[in-house]
C-alpha cells in the first residue's frame, strides 16, 4: 500500500489496540494514591526516628525540639506538594523532573538531574529494603540478627521478582499501603484516646532507659542550631518520593492533571499526618533513640551494649500504644515493612524506565529505548539491585546510615525542577496576553520561586550537616552516573556525524554490478535452499564456492555436484592449513580488487538449532566468518537459515522473551496520542511514563 | 576460471605455500628426539623412585628386587620400542594409537584410545608438572613447602603461554632435553667412577634412615608377588609418552619412517639406560623411599614426621654423587625440572591436535578441525589445563600418588594399538605375494602379537596392582571423555540425517519469487549503502521498512524520504509500544501468508565498531531481530555492514587472532600432499599430525 494511506490506518490501529483496555490502565484517585505513594508515605517508618536520634545528641532534653522540627517538616513538605502541583498542571504529559530540566534549564541540569534520580533509586531500595527489615525485625527477632542477610535476600527476590516481569498492578499496591495507613492512623487515634481521653500512661520500651551525651549542659547556640538543622535535614527523608505523581499524571482519569493534583495533596496531608503523629506519640510515649545506642544509650545508666537492637520509633510507639507483641502491633508491623518493599519496588519500575528515556535522548545505549527489550531492562536491574545490594552490605543495612546519603539526590532534582518550573513560566508569561491566565501563572511561578528556594536552602543544609556522614557518596555517584551518560551521548554524537548521509553519497555508495558467492561446506537441504535463494536474486554472477579443507571430501562434493547437475559453477579454494575464513576473505578481496566498484554478497546457509549446547556444535566457523567479513568494505552477508526440528523449541522461547512484561506498565498510563511531541521521548523523573509502552 | 583447472592450480599453490619452509619444519633426528622423547624421557626422574616406594612396603631388604624389576622394565621398553618400530613403518602417515585402533578394530576401539589419550594428557601435565616441582624443591626448599600453589601457578603460566599461541620451537627443546640427559650420564658415568674406580663411598642423604614393615619377617609367596607386581607397574610409568614418535613420521627428515625408527630405538636405548643407572646409583648410594614416609621413615628409629619431605630418587642420587647443593646437584635439578615443564607442554601440542582429528570424525565439535580457530584450540587447552589443575589440587601435587592414574590410559592405548597392528599384518598378509615382504610382515606380526600381549598382560597386572589406589579415576575419566564423544557423534549423525538432501528438495525448496525490505531507522550512510545493494539485487519486489517507535522521528523520516527522492516506497509499522521486534516479525509473517511460495530478503544495515563496548551501543535490536528472523521460515537474512572509523582496530584484531599460532606445529610436520586419504583424517595418537596444518 502507498504511504500516503497508513498514518490513518496506524492511528486508528494505534486506538485500536489502545482502547480496548484504556479503562483496566487508567488508575482512579483510590488507586493511583497507593501506586504512587508508597515510597513518599513508607517514609514515615524511619524519618520521625531519625529526627529523634540526631537530636538526642544534645540528650534527652533536645527531644523538645522535634515538634519545631516537624513543623518545618510539614512547611517542606507542603511547598513540595503545591509545587508539583504546578509541575502536574504544567506537564499534562507527566513531564518528570528530567523534562522539565532539560526543557528549560538545558542538557546539563537535565543531566544532573537524571543522575540524580539515578543515585535516588539505588538509595530507595537500599534504605527501604533496610527499613523494612528493621520493622520486621521489631516483630520477629531472629530478623534483625540477621539483618544484613536478610536484606540481601529481599533484594534478591524483588530483583528476581522484576527480571520475570511481572506487572505491577494497581491492586496489589492499594491494600498493603492502605493497610499501613489504616494501621498508623488506627495507632494515634488510639494513642490519643488511651492518652488524652481515658488518661492512660503509655510507655515505650525504651522509656525508662536514659541517653548518655556530652552536652547534657545544653549546646552552644551555633552548635545547637547546627545540631537542628541535621535534625531536620534528617526530617526530610519524610519528602523522599514526593514527586513520583507528577510523572504518573497520564496515568490518571480524566482530568487527569486535576486529578493527579487532588491525589498530590491528599498523599502530603496523609503523609504529614502520620509524620506528626508518630512523633508526638514517640515524645508522649517517652521513645529513646541514640545514634550509637551501643554506647549512648543507657538502661539503669549501663551503656545498652552491642547486642542490644534499637526498634524503630513507629514500632516502639505501637508497642507502647497497642502492646508489645499484640495482634495490632504486628499486623502494622507487617504492614509497615511490606509497604516499605513495595517502595523498594517502585524503584525497580523506575529505574528502567528513566533509563529508556535516557536512551531515547542517546545518554544511554539505545535498545534501552525500544520496547520488550528483556536484555536491556534486566541490565538496568540488575545494575539497579547489584549498587543497592552493595550499598546494603557496605552500610550492614543500617537505614539510620544509609539515610544519610538518601537526601541529596532528592533535593537536587527537587530544586532544579522548580528552577526549571519558574523559567518556564516566565517564558509563557512572555507570550501569554490572557489576563486571568496571566494572574494563574503569576501564581504558579510564585509557588514555584518559592519552593526553588526553600528546596534550595534544604539543598544546601543537607550538604553542610550530611556531607561527612555520607552525603559525599551520592555525590561521587552522581558524578560517575553523569560522566558515563556524556561519554555515552558523545560517542553517538560522533557515530550520527560520520553517518550524516551527504548529498553526494546516493551517488559515491551506488556500486555497479552484484557477485554472488554460496558458501557450501556439503550438499545437504540447507545448502540447497541457499542456492534456490541465491538464484532468485538474479545478481549479475553467481558462484558456489567451497573451501577444500579435506582434500576427499572435496572430491565427494565436486562428484555430488556434477552428479546433481546443479547449474552453478563450484568454485574451490585450496586451505592447506585447514583455515576457513581466511580463504573466503582472501578470496572475496581478490574480486574486489579485480573489480572495485563490484559488491560481493556471501550466503551463508546455517542450521538454526534449538539448544545452546546445539549452537556450539554448528555454525561456529560460519559465525567467525561472518564476523571477518562485515569487516571488509563492499561486501554484505546473507544468512539462509535451516530450520531443525529442534529449533521449534528455541522459536518459542524467543517468542515468550519478546512477549516478557517489562515492571512498571501500570504507572505509565496508556501511550499518549500519536504526532504530539513524544511524551516518551521526554516524560521521565523517577517513575518515567507515557512513554506509549505497555504490554498487550 | 573453470573447475577443471582448480585442482593442479591447487596443487602448485599448496605446494608453493609449503615448499618455502620445509627445510625448516622438517626435523633431523638431533632434533626429533628431544622434540619427541621429552616425555619419556622425563620419566627417568620419577620412574625409579615408584619402584623403590612399592618395594620399601616389604622393608629395605626388598629393595633388592629393584634390580629384576628394573629388567623387567626394560625388557617391556625394548618390546614397546619394537612394536611401535612397527607402526612407524606401517602409517608413516603418522597414524598415531587412534588412527590404528579405529581402521583396524573399528570405532569403538578407537574412540577407547581416544579416550585414554585424553586422560593421559590431563595425567602428563599433572605428573609432570608435580615431579618438576618436586626435582626442583629439592634445590629450593622454599618450593616444596607451597607444593600445590607452585604447581598450579605453572599449569596456569604453560597454559597463558599456549593461548598466546606461542610456537613449539625444536630448539627450544633440544638445550633443556639434552642439558638432562647430559646431566644423567653425567651422574651415572661419575659415581661409576667414584664408586667402582676411585672406590669412594657415596652415601645418599636418607641412607643412614630405616624403613618400618609390618612384613619386616618377609612377605608370604603370593603377597609379595603381588607387590613385585605393584612395584613393577609403577616402574611402567618409565614407558609413557613413548609413543609419541609414532605420531610424528612426517616431521622427520626424509628417510621418514628410517629416521623414525631409529630415533625411537635411540629414545628407548637412552631411556633404558638413565633408567637403569639411577636405581643402580640408588641402591649402591642406600637411598631410601617409603611409601608414607611421615610415619614409615625412622630417622635414628623415630618416625620422620609431617614436615619431612622425600625428595626423589635422582636428586637424593645426584646429591650422594656430586655432593648436595653442590653447582651440577643444582644443574640437573633444574635440567629435570624444565624437562619435566616441557613434557607437560607436550601434552598442550597434543590435546588440541587429538580434537581436531576427533573433531574430523565428528566426536568433537566441528571447529575444533577447522585452524587458526583460536577459540576452539582455546577451549581444548583451557579444559585440559582446568582438569590437570583440579587433579594437582586434589592430589597436593605428588607425583606418587598421581602416577597411579597415570600409566592405565597409556596401557590401554598401547594395547589396542599393538592389537590393531597384528590386524593390520592379517590384512596385508592376505593379499600380500612377494616373499621377501611377508616374511617381513610375519616378523611384524611377530613383534606386535608380543608386544600386544605383553602390555595386554601389564595393563591387567595395573588394573589390579593399582585399581584401588587410584586407577579407577582414570577409568571413570576415560568413561566420561567416550560417553561425550559418542553423544555429540550421534548428534551429528541425526542433523545429517535430517539435512540429506533427497532428489526431491530442489524442487520443493525452490520459491517463486524474492519480497525484499530493507529496514530502515533513519536515513544515514549505512541505510543508503543497504538501500544501494538492495536495488542492485533486482528482487521481484523492494520496498523499505521503518518501525514507528517515535511519532515524531517516523514522521521526520517520511519527511526527508521525500526530500531525498529516494525511488523505494516506505512502508511504516506502527509499534504503539516501542517494539523492533515483533512488528517486523509479524509483517514478514503476513507476507508469508498472502504468497506463501515468496521468499522475504530482509536487509539490516549494520555499524562495524571498533570496540566491544561500541557494540553494547549499537546493532543491539538489530541483532536480536536477525535471531528472531532466523527462526521465520522461507526468510533470509542480509547484513550489510558500514564500517566505522574504530571499526579498523577490531579488523585488525580479527586479522590477528586468525593469524594465531596454535600450538603443536612442529611435531605435525608439514601437511601431506593433498588427494592421498588425508592424513589430517586419520592421524592421531598423543600427538597427532600430519593434519596438514601449519602457520604461515
Amino acid at each position: 500500500m502507498s504511504r500516503m494511506t497508513d498514518v490513518p490506518k496506524r492511528l486508528l490501529l494505534g486506538r485500536a489496540l489502545r482502547s480496548d483496555r484504556l479503562s483496566e490502565t487508567l488508575l482512579p484517585k483510590r488507586v493511583a494514591l497507593p501506586v504512587f505513594a508508597s515510597d513518599p508515605l513508607s517514609s514515615v517508618a524511619y524519618a520521625p526516628g531519625e529526627v529523634l536520634l540526631v537530636l538526642s545528641v544534645a540528650g534527652v532534653s533536645a527531644y523538645h525540639f522535634s515538634p519545631w522540627i516537624a513543623v518545618a517538616v510539614v512547611v517542606l513538605m507542603f511547598t513540595v506538594v503545591a509545587s508539583y502541583r504546578q509541575n502536574v498542571r504544567a506537564y499534562p504529559s507527566g513531564g518528570g523532573d528530567y523534562e522539565v530540566a532539560t526543557t528549560n534549564l538545558g542538557r546539563r541540569a537535565g543531566l544532573t538531574v537524571a543522575s540524580a534520580l539515578l543515585v535516588d533509586y539505588v538509595l530507595t531500595v537500599a534504605v527501604s529494603i533496610s527499613s523494612g527489615v528493621e520493622n520486621l525485625g521489631s516483630a520477629v527477632p531472629f530478623i534483625v540478627e540477621h539483618k544484613t542477610l536478610v536484606a540481601v535476600v529481599m533484594i534478591v527476590l524483588l530483583t528476581l521478582m522484576n527480571l520475570r516481569g511481572v506487572r505491577e498492578s494497581g491492586k496489589l499496591f492499594a491494600i498493603p499501603t492502605y493497610c499501613f495507613v489504616a494501621g498508623v492512623f488506627a495507632l494515634i487515634v488510639w494513642g490519643v484516646v488511651r492518652g488524652a481521653v481515658l488518661g492512660e500512661e503509655m510507655r515505650a520500651p525504651t522509656a525508662d532507659y536514659d541517653i548518655a551525651s556530652e552536652h547534657t549542659g545544653g549546646l552552644s547556640g551555633l552548635a545547637l542550631s547546627f545540631l537542628l538543622l541535621r535534625a531536620f535535614s534528617s526530617g526530610c527523608a519524610a519528602l523522599t518520593g514526593v514527586e513520583a505523581i507528577s510523572n504518573g499524571v497520564p496515568a490518571f482519569r480524566k482530568p487527569k492533571s486535576k486529578n493527579a493534583a487532588t491525589t498530590l495533596a491528599m498523599m502530603g496531608l496523609i503523609a504529614v499526618t502520620m509524620f506528626c503523629g508518630v512523633i508526638a506519640l514517640a515524645l508522649s510515649t517517652g521513645v529513646k533513640m541514640a545514634e550509637d545506642p551501643a554506647k549512648d544509650l543507657l538502661i539503669n545508666g549501663q551503656p545498652a551494649g552491642h547486642d542490644y537492637t534499637q526498634n524503630p520509633v513507629i514500632s516502639q510507639v505501637a508497642a507502647a500504644v497497642f502492646g508489645d507483641g499484640s495482634i495490632p502491633f504486628i499486623f502494622l508491623a507487617a504492614a509497615t515493612a511490606l509497604v516499605l518493599f513495595l517502595a523498594a519496588n517502585t524503584a525497580y519500575n523506575g529505574f528502567p524506565l528513566l533509563g529508556s528515556i535516557l536512551a531515547q535522548d542517546r545518554y544511554l545505549p539505545r535498545q534501552l529505548h525500544t520496547r520488550g527489550d528483556r536484555l536491556a531492562f534486566s541490565n538496568g536491574i540488575v545494575l539497579l539491585a547489584g549498587a543497592a545490594a552493595i550499598l546494603v552490605v557496605v552500610y550492614e543495612a543500617d537505614s539510620t546510615r544509609l539515610i544519610q546519603l538518601y537526601i541529596v539526590g532528592v533535593f537536587v532534582s527537587f530544586t532544579l525542577s522548580q528552577t526549571g518550573m519558574v523559567r518556564h513560566w516566565n517564558r509563557h508569561l512572555r507570550t501569554e496576553r490572557d489576563q486571568a491566565k496571566r494572574r494563574h501563572m503569576h501564581r504558579s511561578r510564585a509557588i514555584n520561586t518559592f519552593g526553588a528556594f526553600f528546596t534550595g536552602l534544604v539543598l544546601i543544609v543537607v550538604l553542610i550537616t550530611k556531607f561527612s556522614h555520607g552525603a559525599w557518596v551520592s555525590l561521587v555517584g552522581m558524578a560517575l552516573f553523569y560522566a558515563v551518560m556524556t561519554a555515552i551521548r558523545r560517542h553517538y554524537d560522533l557515530v550520527a556525524e560520520e553517518l550524516a548521509a551527504d548529498d553526494t553519497d546516493e551517488k559515491t555508495v551506488r556500486p555497479s554490478r552484484v557477485h554472488s558467492i554460496v558458501l557450501v561446506s556439503k550438499i545437504h537441504k540447507p545448502t540447497l535452499r541457499a542456492l534456490a535463494y541465491a538464484r532468485l536474486m538474479r545478481s549479475d554472477s553467481l558462484e558456489a564456492v567451497t573451501i577444500s579443507v579435506d582434500a576427499d571430501e572435496t572430491v565427494q562434493l565436486r562428484k555430488q555436484w556434477e552428479e546433481r547437475g546443479i547449474g552453478v559453477p563450484l568454485k574451490i579454494l585450496d586451505s592447506p592449513y585447514r583455515e576457513v575464513t581466511r580463504p573466503v576473505i582472501e578470496y572475496v578481496k581478490r574480486l574486489r580488487r579485480e573489480n572495485p566498484r563490484d559488491v560481493v554478497s556471501v550466503y551463508i546457509p546455517e542450521y538454526v538449532v534449538g539448544r545452546w549446547y546445539e549452537q556450539l556444535l554448528h555454525n561456529q566457523s560460519a559465525l567467525r566468518l561472518k564476523g571477518r567479513l562485515l569487516y571488509t568494505p563492499g561486501v554484505m552477508v546473507t544468512s539462509v537459515p535451516w530450520q531443525l526440528e529442534s529449533s521449534e523449541a528455541a522459536r518459542k522461547r524467543a517468542k515468550r522473551r519478546a512477549e516478557w512484561n517489562a515492571p512498571g506498565s501500570v504507572r505509565r498510563g496508556p501511550a499518549i496520542r500519536p504526532g504530539a511531541k513524544s511524551a516518551a521521548g521526554m516524560s521521565s523523573g523517577k517513575d518515567g511514563e507515557g512513554s506509549g509502552q505497555r504490554e498487550r
